[in-house]
């Protein structure tokens, strides 16, 4: 028996524990980690110390070094986040349907935690608190498996929301970090179907990608968004141009910022170099189809390649596709999406019907900036990730996603006839 | 590019077309194919001549045989289930949520189809109109890969139906059977994640197991109950023997049959020896542990072994368990359940509540036999299957557990600040 094993013996027991638990002591239990938290800050900045001291020995770029670093401050920011699941509506219990029976059975069905979930992230330590708080409200024990960059970090964290809970006679259990940052225990977690029930990997392509494909544990896949702009022959040009500039710059690193712009051929002569002006000022290459380049005279435009179009920039560049319908635009849409978030801007509103309904993605959007796709824009007051599958949860995930459900039967004695 | 990748494909352009069609349509194509059914029953049943030709020589057992054989009146039910199936809701396009934003987003979670379900059967032919049917009223395309022994019968209903969905204009191709019956052909159908977005193994343990450990697509697991009764200290005696004697005996080889009793000590002195007369009288063997042993004097009894508490019997069998306390009942259960059907019988509400809260199992009974575990039991009319894992759907799945869902977002302009 490995040291996984056992670790996934007590979140499994940890978790039964979890479902008799009532709203008010989970929320006790997660204020005082938040409690906690500051007031142990100083452990924790010394803790992270030790990984910033590592990273810099290894000349990590600042960018990185930015996201690792622990202040008293992003401990402060930690903390609130854990008020904030505080104060959420409990999903646990909450009662989906009722059906009644004509022999009088009463069947209810009803929300439950999974389990044990199992997330698996990169370097960021504030996700450590960030999901083990989720997780507890949704009544799960959690696995967490994070990057060896922010181990030093993420143990100090864990064992200070650990404390928290056991002191509240809570179930510390319930908070589980995997100390072992080598290849073999992402592998061995993902083989761990009898103690974890679902798991979710946080971070890059190649990340999801090694979960996605070799876990025997049933995942949420998350995280890659090549998002569309449609610019509708009907488009307010005014309007198209805003929600680009916003979809694509506004934040260029993340998941839900456009990377790809698909125009009808009736608006592209008078659009097209209104973008181009636009993104061109914000320092954005265009890569664009034979169409696009015989339109664009001037700004930062190249030929694209057939794959540009597949291709998840998360940088200065989108790649322009003119189409002659609508029916091209949905195909050239439904053919390279990731299932992530896909906009059309137009003013037939028919068009934007046919838009909603084929088009096979988690969001999709009528005159909007495909960038709202998350938890907070949402309204869900968290968010765990952003599915891009169909399965169980899709788009921002809050509370909710972490749930399962449960049929619940009561008789008075019937029998199958 | 095999045969197989070209089927995937054709789905795939099926499923976009299938989600654009209206209810009526769909009920059309269904009442269509109903009705083809019963006029071609003659070819159907030539098709079928050929499967119980080579069954025969094959030496397959009786009971097998009439799983196969295809006679009028099955197939006359079988368009039964087609015309059942026309006149239940539709599932898709339903509302789920609406959010209203404070920039005035307009967000609506709506139910959508999967796209493309694949269906993995052994020899009832009547699965193929029944799964074909429940994933096109649910807007899905499906992929058939029915066993080797039926096969001809299942090319001659494939065929049918398809050919009436052709007629009405309606896309065929959301109906495909994978012919090659060999095991390579599901070992592909399982790597198929670009065509394929869900798959659903119907059969015995071992197909299950196949399929869930090494599915790259998304699997709903299905099947195996090895199903508790827990007769609780406070028990009225007769109504548990009647529920006993219901669920393990009304139907042997089902997954919701009870294969293990679970006793409170107190209750043991008295309740077992009537449990054990009305159980003998059924010719079931009884597998009990040292204290169940010491308390009964007649009947089928023989000590059990670590072993029996995980079988699912699926025969004349069950496994006998004395406990002390409803905690240890509660831990014997979720050590051994496979997460399908669990009872209590009480008069205790408390003792009730704490086994409906703490069971992890998709149906939990209170004074119910486990045998109500069904669509049909459940007022769906229909069931592609019973759940029993947590992720997606749980427990009996009708026409809603084939749909996923998707955000629409309606906007006037709005971009993210």
């Amino acid at each position: 028996m490995t040291g996984l094993t056992e670790l996934g013996k007590r979140a499994k027991a940890a978790a039964v524990k979890m479902t008799v638990l009532s709203t008010e002591e989970k929320n006790r239990g997660l204020r005082a980690a938040a409690a906690a938290l500051t007031e142990k800050s100083a452990e924790i900045i010394a803790a992270n110390a030790l990984d910033m001291k590592r990273a810099e020995e290894k000349g990590t770029s600042s960018a990185m070094l930015d996201r690792l670093v622990l202040t008293e401050k992003k401990i402060v920011g930690m903390a609130e986040g854990l008020y904030q699941v505080a104060d959420l509506p409990d999903p646990i219990g909450a009662l989906i349907e009722t059906i009644e029976r004509p022999n009088g059975l009463k069947i209810e069905k009803r929300k439950v935690p999974f389990g044990v979930i199992g997330i698996i992230y990169e370097s960021r330590p504030n996700v450590t608190a960030d999901a083990a708080a989720l997780c507890f409200k949704s009544g799960n024990a959690c696995i967490l498996r994070g990057g060896s960059d922010a181990i030093d970090s993420n143990k100090a964290i864990t064992n200070v929301l650990r404390e928290a809970l056991k002191k509240e006679g809570l179930p510390e259990d319930a908070i589980q970090l995997i100390e072992d940052t080598s290849h073999e225990s992402v592998n061995e977690l993902m083989r761990m179907r009898e103690y974890v029930d679902l798991l979710i990997p946080r971070g890059g392509a190649g990340l999801i990608r090694n979960v996605v494909e070799n876990s025997k544990v049933p995942v949420i896949e998350t995280g890659v968004g090549n998002c569309h702009i449609f610019v509708d022959a009907s488009a307010d040009i005014k309007m198209a141009v805003e929600i680009i500039v916003n979809a694509k710059t506004q934040r260029m690193g993340v998941c839900n910022a456009a990377e790809s712009l698909v125009i009808h051929k009736d608006a592209a002569e008078k659009a097209l170099p209104e973008i181009n002006k636009a993104l061109s000022e914000k320092g954005i290459t265009l890569h664009g189809d034979p169409e696009c380049m015989d339109i664009l005279k001037a700004g930062n435009v190249v030929p694209a390649s057939e794959e540009d179009y597949g291709r998840e920039y998360l940088g200065p560049e989108i790649s322009v596709k003119i189409v002659d319908t609508l029916d091209d635009a949905i195909a050239h849409v439904n053919r390279y999406t990731t299932h992530h978030s896909e906009a059309i801007v137009t003013r037939d509103e028919e068009n934007a019907e046919r838009f909603l309904r084929e088009i096979d993605a988690a969001c999709v959007y009528v005159n909007a900036s495909t960038r709202f796709t998350d938890g907070f824009e949402f309204g869900f007051g968290a968010e765990i990730g952003i599915s891009t599958q169909k399965f169980h949860a899709r788009g921002p995930m809050g509370l909710e996603a972490l749930t399962s459900y449960k049929f619940e039967i009561r008789g008075t004695g019937q029998v199958r006839a």
